[in-house]
């Protein structure tokens, strides 16, 4: 990691630093009981100039199953944001008021600069189009609990263009030398910036359009939402949307142990006759976000308080 | 009930069932301290898909004197649902992040479809048109704590159309075979439909348009809020308002034991200077939603968990 | 104070209760761990009728570092405000929610209001152009800290016509026989009644249009924000925003152990090139409100339970 207390980006993460963050996800997960109380007193910040359901409330869950409490920034129209502040100065002063920070912001770069200005850990919980570091954590769990992270062949379909999710995932998964299928259409391919990136690495990728030609080859399969507000075309959208939905029929193609991913939330990528299929595992995926993020502030803060202080900095 | 650790209706209780709960409610009320840590660890989720201060604080409330979390998925306008999500799937992500959830929705019938699709107990906290069966019993714990629950006399005055809390209590009222007085305008006069289910379980139940006649045979007097939204013409309104006012002259007439209850928020049913009369119970009313909840969620939990388990359900 | 256990105005303070506060505040930051679970398991409620981010934040930190839960009543938009219910229905509701209440609320007179009608202890969080003293006690923690309170010399520059932080901050001064330099525009100089109480109370004030002149002789200065509004021309904004800035090059001037302060959000009236200048301590003043409002909460919960009774009063 860049600085042993921030997570501010996928990329900061070495194969090592992954494992032990998911090794610690499973211990968690193995014996809550363990973990119940161990930053008993510590308060966490959750800011999100963005809203958020999920992302926000399983990190508000997982500082609660530490013992920590946490405090909400709320609402930026009824923040100090409103009146001009900078980014800077509202971290600045709420770092005086909890032990560490989780932000959501809609400028890339956000929490990078979070970083610099603050002493206290701040995890980085989606900026703009840039990182989404916890979400790539959880999706590796959800991987690694089902097919270990070696040797791994894994399908990406949807948009690919667009979500930061994929983005991060594809790099961290470079880590594990895995082989990487990106299904999509055409206007939605892996921006070429990204590609580079990945062939750099060594990656063993390759673009397809369609699912047919190689689920049979996956052990996982993880699907994106394709947004509506990409299209012009309503009617394209509808044809596009058709083309890359998958449903029980179409995983009867699929290996037995197919495991299918969605980052949630989905609207029609994915039919509720797959929900109840040995293949789904996108509600598990969402429910990993609590014990890996348990496992990520508990790594965060123990490397922030080496010395295993008690979180009472009340006069920072 | 029905199932034992879902709240959806109030039909769903039996006079064993009521009885159980607001024995509890009595007991916490008289020995807080005993339940102050009885779920440390546990997390509830407030899951509020149409504004509430009172019932969203008191769950709070509630929960947290239970030594309980409580994470709160806010304003629907922030939240996933706004990107199209089914209530189905936001309930079966959310059920991973809490060991129960308290949902209100403005659609009938959201609680029951909610109470489908998770392992986690499920409280009813109003859907709609439909029930609210949390303030059911709060009520009757205000009434039984005064009065007792059998060879009872209540007045039921206001809005009769509209009000799920009336019809609620109503129904929950016949299985103890009180006597039920229904004042209104005839234009706000019980449903059909909720008449004809009181008469079939053989319930006593008269109606008027005056108060007067009645007031001195009241046990209990439940005020409820005439909306002048259902008027299409405001002196209409105000004309039904100024009759169907509570105010300290009107209660001369009434038993010294006569009970004033009211859901709240009132704005002018009841007049001021009966707050400092002894009739006046809403505010006690109100306060008695933490007991009343403390022991419902102690009931559902210990339903859901038999054998004692600690609430730490991290990776379900 | 005028009832032991609110805080409903500055000047309600001896300065003999405001070293009391200020004392334990010190006490706190020393040793938060001794604080800890002072208050576990009472409850505070944060009423915020207008939004907040510091002030709800601090509060609801500093309740959390004293083993407290809080409970928020969220935007008044969502509340049961907007149905048309009365602040005193309101709190005498709350009331039976929580064993404190801290309450903002656009009103002058709200929470003195608020006050007369609960038990519990209140807090007032500022009452529109009233009082804001939870402020001002930290206000005047961060001068102790540096300059005890006796024989002080302090500038308060900027807007004094509009803000309420600055006339509470001076009344309490007088307290200690302060020397006061205000420095405005003339169409921004403190208020004549303002003005008037204070000579009433034989303060030493002295008014200036430029902080050159007074600088050297300051062992405070406390900057507060112009608003852009307060101007009809925009240009004529500017050049008194431009006049009223504080640099690192205006401080060479100043004595070394200046202490700079501002209750943020700042805008433009301090340079970033300050921050991180031995004089900045605005950063810090943000941070003092936690050991402060911990102190101020953990006084009147004090003086509200004499006898040391637990706070699990469900059934008030």
């Amino acid at each position: 990691m860049m600085r042993q207390d921030h997570l501010i980006t996928a990329t900061q993460l070495s194969r090592d630093d992954i494992e032990t963050v998911l090794d610690r996800a499973r211990a968690v997960a193995d014996d809550p009981a363990a973990y119940a109380d161990r930053h008993a007193g510590r308060v966490l910040a959750l800011c999100f100039f963005e809203p958020s359901t999920r992302t926000r409330m399983s990190f508000d869950s997982a500082a609660k199953r530490l013992g920590m409490n946490t405090i909400d920034m709320g609402d930026v129209d009824s923040s100090s944001v409103s009146k001009g502040e900078s980014l800077s100065d509202t971290v600045r002063v709420i770092e005086g008021y909890a032990d560490a920070i989780v932000l959501r912001h809609p400028s890339e770069g956000a929490a990078t600069l979070a970083g610099e200005r603050v002493d206290v850990p701040v995890v980085n919980a989606g900026d703009g189009a840039g990182q989404h570091p916890s979400q790539t954590l959880l999706d590796l769990h959800t991987i690694r609990e089902d097919h270990g992270l070696d040797d791994l062949t894994i399908g990406i379909m949807g948009d690919l263009k667009y979500g930061r999710t994929v983005h991060s995932l594809a790099a961290a998964l470079t880590e594990f030398d895995a082989n990487q299928h990106f299904i999509s259409p055409e206007s939605l391919r892996l921006p070429r910036s990204v590609r580079f990136d990945l062939h750099e690495t060594g990656a063993q990728i390759r673009e397809h359009e369609e699912i047919e030609p190689v689920l049979d080859e996956l052990d996982v399969l993880y699907v994106t939402r394709i947004q509506k507000e990409r299209f012009p075309d309503e009617n394209e959208y509808h044809r596009v949307a058709g083309e890359y939905r998958i449903d029980a029929e179409t995983l009867e193609a699929a290996d037995d142990d197919l495991t299918v991913m969605h980052p949630l939330p989905r609207v029609d990528e994915i039919a509720p006759d797959v929900d109840e299929a040995d293949h789904a595992r996108y509600f598990q995926q969402a429910h990993n976000g609590v014990p890996v993020r348990m496992a990520l502030l508990d790594t965060l803060l123990e490397n922030a308080n080496p010395d295993g202080d008690e979180g009472t900095g009340v006069d920072r």
